[in-house]
């Protein structure tokens, strides 16, 4: 005879609601991943925190300081970037630190924040191509194709502002020693430069990977899903977002607009009316 | 004759509307505080990079390594705390990464993220009191009985879960460390023991120095002002959050609550009622 | 010969920058879409102002009535919505009331608060094919069987927790008294009743159409577009966003989390576990 | 003998973590207050919800038409306004209207969206010293007096660039009608005038009041508490935040920052210098 089933018990429920391979908490105690916080600290730098609490497992330190890199690179674009112009005014309204953030951050989206994320799925769909047995090059060139016949957005490459992106070759260059060195395989830069490639025979110019290009590359190398890339860049873009509200807030300035007040809007609506006797 | 004045034009006023000391782009040129990015990637740690950024100078390799301790000691705490609760549910409704992190980032406001800030801002009290010729035990205890006398709150000492709190006593040996090697002075860690002295004293009954305090005690050794306290708490709380929404993304669920559908809440208003027939 | 082109002063390309076709402000003169604020004020109600703001100009009284019940209907679902929670949350933080809306409205995402637009998005869908000759009722058996054949979900009809929605009878029931006196066709309601049974026809039971299927047949019939509708939801749900805030600030609390603290989440990671000497 | 007391169960305390007088649901069934919401629907206004909800009894229709002058006069005050900007600078970033919303209510903080609230804060201390015997211009005169003295900020009057806000005057009539007609008492429109009086002495100028002192006037004579200012506030800028964004994003554009990309902003920070050899 089967015995009756046992119900979870409202206990169980609630703590199966909220459960987490990540941290484990208990008076006195606080474990990452399995690792005690008090080991960490101090023994482990910031990336390979990150790193850590992303992936499960520490990463080695030639890995750290290649995540090191990237997160440097993608701290700051200066005030003509939405996330940072949004950290700036929103500093002058009355808000804390924190909130300036969230404003700022929220902003980086699909188009403002995502390119890296875009760019990572872009090799990934490349990697598809050489897994089913071909060349690199015909496989950027096969996916590129495909893309520009259906008008659609290569992410990574060209930039409307950088000729040539200082970032890009300095990432590249450290992800070339990084294989050197056999922390890293090297494919997804191979297939970087095959996209770049592919683009210039295409398009008769050259596209160079810009940093979200170039992060990409590095992201993938090192392992991470490309959802992850987001998240990594909203990770160092913070940093410049904090920095610049922080500025902002020693500069002083009360409700500060996009643009100083001796310069107007243009409005380009309807001419004045009345309101018709018929409303109320 | 005195010249007439000459007025700004109008790219001079949007130019000096957000002017900046922190970055100077042109095309192929980006420099943070006076570097280019090409040299700090790879060469300057991300810690490092969050220094020069937000103080103008790059610290010294045991100043960045004391930095990232704190940043390491901070990233997380549980599901239980609001801002990571928020940054799952927020990643089962359907937006990005990125704005699941803004919701999040957003509640460390005063009371869950502030109290860093405010407790850098009490050592500033006590050390102000040192300065006037006060030894640091007397100017602990004053200050102290003077916030209890008003029954003010003292943040960064005690703890809701954790009778000892396992990441301050690791980062006040690393501050005693850094002491020994002359990195910082161990001033502030001095004023933070004297305030859990105090604390002893005046309540009876320990009452050890938490997280808040010891990052406090880590930010105010290395220079940071108060407001930047709570900056630095985001950035490593971004990381944890960061994670936790990526988790729960991947476990799945759409629109989740707080609590499992099975928990009920408690209805504590008005009993049913019609609504009058005078309401059209 | 042709003049040289005039070029855009700064204040031109300036003033174009943030060009609106919403509102035009001189010193003491405010207007919406042309009318004078101070006539507006007091002669328009709230969500005929909404109306105007949107769509450029005022509705008719009727119009207004039946966007307004939309309006109303959406405000609120209780605490075991995440957006609700992460409000009530929000305001034991330590943020101001702004603050807490954000991060709640921010949670409104494709998931949480996109349905309503979504089901915009499959009735326009509907009535192409209709616009393409076919009947109602088989342009939408069609369009379903489609969905439900690339296992899409149907936006808008049933719910996990009502077997029937008391506000979608009410809504459609006003649609149709709005349609008898003429100010709205009824066409999209006759869509949704069509999508109600196609998808009883091809599930064998009723999925009975729920809020966000009826304030899409309102929006859909007051010529409102599918994106606007996620937007009208939003201002919607923002007040019982407020009312929670506000009641959980009254109530107290501090850094409220998910959970009583007396309930646990259960850990699910990897067991304790040293970090290795390798470490520094 | 006593009876060991009998401790809440688990499902006990879940429930009571998240009680509320707002709303009661049951399959099929939704009260807020304790109405049904299919009688609420199509019976009771927008403005009338939204007081039913914040404050738990129903307004009369007179109440409920002063709240919507106050409403429909605070939507939009033009893209000068940084909450304004944020939302149109996030609808081209890729992230939802929602979120666009959130960015751009998350600054309307104690500078930006609370001057409100802090209005009401100052006309409820006049009513103190009312309360306690002095006249309306007499209390008025007083605690303006203190104000000045100590250089505090005098929040609802005086405008950058209005010199006569449009808004106020319509805004005060309104009351005014109110007041003859039984619905208010006309105390706070007295204490406002005589806010308005005592600066005009006190300053040998007269700083009109502005839209925050005047919605001050109505939310106080309907007997809001000072902080739910903020919130209402929030409501009726969220309108214009969702027309601007949608606008913006029918204009199109990806990544809109600040000003136009042909403005540059200005560097003002150290020269540009090498990275020392002394890093690795």
């Amino acid at each position: 005879m089967t015995p009756p089933p046992v119900l979870p018990t409202a206990e169980e429920r609630a703590a199966d609601w909220w459960r987490t391979d990540i941290i484990d908490i208990a008076p006195g105690s606080i474990r990452m991943r399995g690792y005690a916080i008090e080991e960490l600290i101090g023994r482990v730098d910031f990336p390979a925190m990150i790193w850590l609490m992303l992936r499960g497992e520490l990463p080695s330190p030639d890995q750290a300081a290649l995540l090191a890199a990237a997160l440097v690179a993608g701290v700051d674009h200066g005030p003509h970037a939405p996330s940072i112009a949004v950290a700036r005014m929103a500093a002058t309204c009355g808000i804390g630190l924190n909130s300036a953030m969230a404003s700022a951050i929220n902003v980086l989206g699909d188009v403002h924040g995502g390119a890296g994320q875009q760019c990572m799925e872009l090799y990934a769909q490349i990697d598809a191509r050489v897994r089913q047995g071909l060349p690199i090059e015909e496989a950027a060139a096969a996916e590129i194709g495909d893309r520009l016949a259906r008008k659609a957005h290569i992410p990574g490459f060209g930039h409307r502002f950088h000729p040539v992106d200082p970032r890009s070759g300095r990432l590249l260059a450290l992800v070339d020693a990084a294989r050197d060195g056999g922390t890293v395989s090297g494919h997804f830069a191979a297939i970087g430069r095959a996209v770049e490639q592919a683009l210039a025979g295409a398009k008769g110019k050259r596209l160079p990977m810009n940093i979200d290009g170039a992060t990409a590359v590095v992201f993938a190398e090192l392992g991470f899903p490309a959802a992850l890339g987001r998240g990594l860049f909203v990770l160092s873009r913070s940093v410049g977002i904090l920095a610049h509200a922080w500025e902002q807030s020693q500069q002083g300035g009360r409700i500060k607009g996009p643009m100083p007040p001796s310069l107007a809007y243009r409005y380009t609506g309807v001419p004045a009316r009345p309101l018709g006797d018929d409303r109320r």
